[in-house]
């Protein structure tokens, strides 16, 4: 095989390739990145068996050939040559020799028969949308996935599309977030739980353009990310979702508006009292037109008034103070509403045009010690 | 205790204070700052027991008092807080209340009867130099201090003035690095070692500008760095510091100039194929107006030439790529000038005016494996 790409194409096609390269793993092959140039289109393809990608590769093809390289090794290397033509030339015992002006490496290649190549998925359902939206759409729900392997399904989040409406879902027993976006057109129902690392790695290969799309293939147990030259291929989550439209009310008995920034800003403070292994409430005491934030820790305490707009029943109600931060930082709303029902109640942020949906269990208090 | 200051002139006071309290360790009062309100003039202090620093802060004493606060806590908070005045009162058992705007915050405080206050020092013996100065001196010597305590020698740097000259110098066993500056008068003989982590920490608080200085006093135990606003004192290392001088020779066989940058790149490069427990040379092939570096290890093999302007012999040798890029890397001229002898003998970067000497040893290779 040998190869002619510019450094800055290599290293183009390399920040995509890299997302499905494993750091830790116990089959040395899916280390490596399979430079396939059998075609007369050179592509990378990097698979961990989770993920896998599939990109072209700009450049010229002078022998066809396919070898499968270690992907951190060859990375390196790339980024590290200057910024001119890179001459890639694997033998028949596969060593490899890359030169770039007068640097020349030699490193061991493999054949490359022991790679999994990416798994099929048929062309017929699907969505299109913007990488804006998709990466928007990651971002805004990504944080109240569960790390923890409890329940796998808590570590994915689920694709909803009912005609032409998209619903994003995710939940850790804490907290449940959904971001729901019109489609330009009606689409067939469709139901699948996608790994929440692999949304992390697609949100990272997304440009984050309004004008560039991405269409998303289902098939049972794989979801297709297509953009202009990339193809990425998550596994699904087996098993039926949470039924989250039974969790969901609509009935409240207050309801506050507050200013996005001054609740955010303040809850911050309040943060900086709490250890990590404390796990403090933030108390919210709400009575007409103001709220009083409260943090009383084994540090110290705080306290601090925020205007408010109040509709319905004073409360005193406490909540882990991250898990406001977590959905406050994602919507874009200069303004935001809170809606509760009880002190043990969850409490929901949404909008009114239903773009937004956040719902936060708050933490038991003693009643009377703030009161 | 109360006083009143702009949350950012307590914030850049803090920044500055914060460089003496240590991470860890086992006596409580220093982990803690102490506000020093007791005369007109408002005084932040820190000590690590290593090093010391008083920092005069802008602000209003409406009561005089002392109180030692947790300083971790302190700094989150005024970090936190809008940027408005900051009222900080203690009242007699030492409860903190610190208020801005609308959000108050509740600690304790500490008497600080236990506090270290720096030791003093006689402002008889000094230098006087500009804080860019000093802050580049460190920056382009600190690298080569050891940081092991094998030798508490070697965890330090030798600052030496004689009449108009000062000199820098800090080794590791491996190599030396060297800075002499000329000083506008002439001052005693001095010969002290500062402790490398009291550089480092002093680097930070140096502004780097060329018009602002910095007066340097020595005492037995104790180097006082003096700026506008604030003191630095840092305990010196005991002992008498290496005989750099007999280490150091003029006599070479061969001489090469080389674009340092070129060498720098090629340095890196090399280093790709050298995971940190392998410590394989780089090994340098000098010939006429050609020096040939290469790389050999259980990744691969890298060589690259570089065009060079040499003197004398030909020579093969070996070296730890990481020492030369670290005093290649603080040098700010185009063009270096390598001195050697023999593959065994140390080598030498140093410029024509004097005003710097890098030292390293080669590391012995099989000079048959790369004739």
């Amino acid at each position: 095989m040998k190869i002619i790409c510019s450094r800055n194409s290599l290293l183009k096609s390399l920040n995509i390739s890299m997302r499905a390269v494993p750091s830790h793993t116990t089959m040395d092959i899916l280390e490596c990145i399979l430079i396939d140039a059998s075609s007369n289109i050179l592509k990378f393809i990097t698979n961990d068996m989770d993920l896998g990608i599939e990109t072209i590769v700009e450049g010229h093809i002078e022998e066809k050939g396919i070898a499968a390289i270690d992907a951190k090794i060859f990375y390196e290397i790339i980024r590290k040559l200057p910024d001119n033509d890179v001459r890639i030339v694997v033998d028949e015992n596969f060593n490899t020799t890359i030169t770039c002006e007068k640097a020349r490496f030699q490193i061991s290649a493999r054949s490359g028969e022991d790679f999994s190549y990416l798994p099929i998925v048929d062309r017929d359902r699907c969505i299109t949308i913007s990488q804006f939206t998709l990466k928007e759409l990651i971002r805004q729900t990504i944080f109240s996935i569960s790390a923890g392997d409890s329940n796998p399904l808590m570590t994915g989040e689920l694709f909803e599309i009912r005609s032409n409406i998209l619903r994003v879902v995710s939940l850790d027993g804490h907290r449940i977030s959904m971001r729901i976006i019109h489609l330009e057109k009606d689409y067939e129902n469709e139901k699948v739980i996608i790994p929440g690392k692999s949304l992390v790695e697609m949100s990272k290969i997304l440009s984050g353009e309004i004008d560039e799309t991405v269409t998303l293939y289902f098939s049972d147990n794989h979801v297709l990310f297509e953009l202009e030259n990339t193809m990425v291929v998550s596994r699904l989550i087996e098993g039926e979702y949470f039924r989250i439209d039974q969790m969901i009310s609509n009935e409240y008995d207050t309801k506050i508006t507050v200013n996005k920034k001054d609740f955010m800003d303040c809850i911050d403070r309040s943060s900086l009292l709490v250890r990590e292994s404390e796990k403090k409430p933030l108390i919210m005491r709400v009575s007409d037109d103001q709220m009083d934030l409260l943090m009383d820790s084994s540090m110290g305490r705080m306290n601090e008034e925020i205007d408010i707009v109040k509709e319905g029943k004073d409360i005193l109600i406490g909540f882990n103070p991250r898990y406001f931060n977590d959905a406050l930082r994602v919507i874009n709303d200069e303004e935001i509403t809170v809606f509760m029902v009880n002190p043990k109640a969850p409490c929901f942020i949404k909008d009114e045009k239903g773009s937004y949906f956040y719902l936060i269990l708050p933490v038991n208090i003693n009643q009377n010690q703030y009161a």
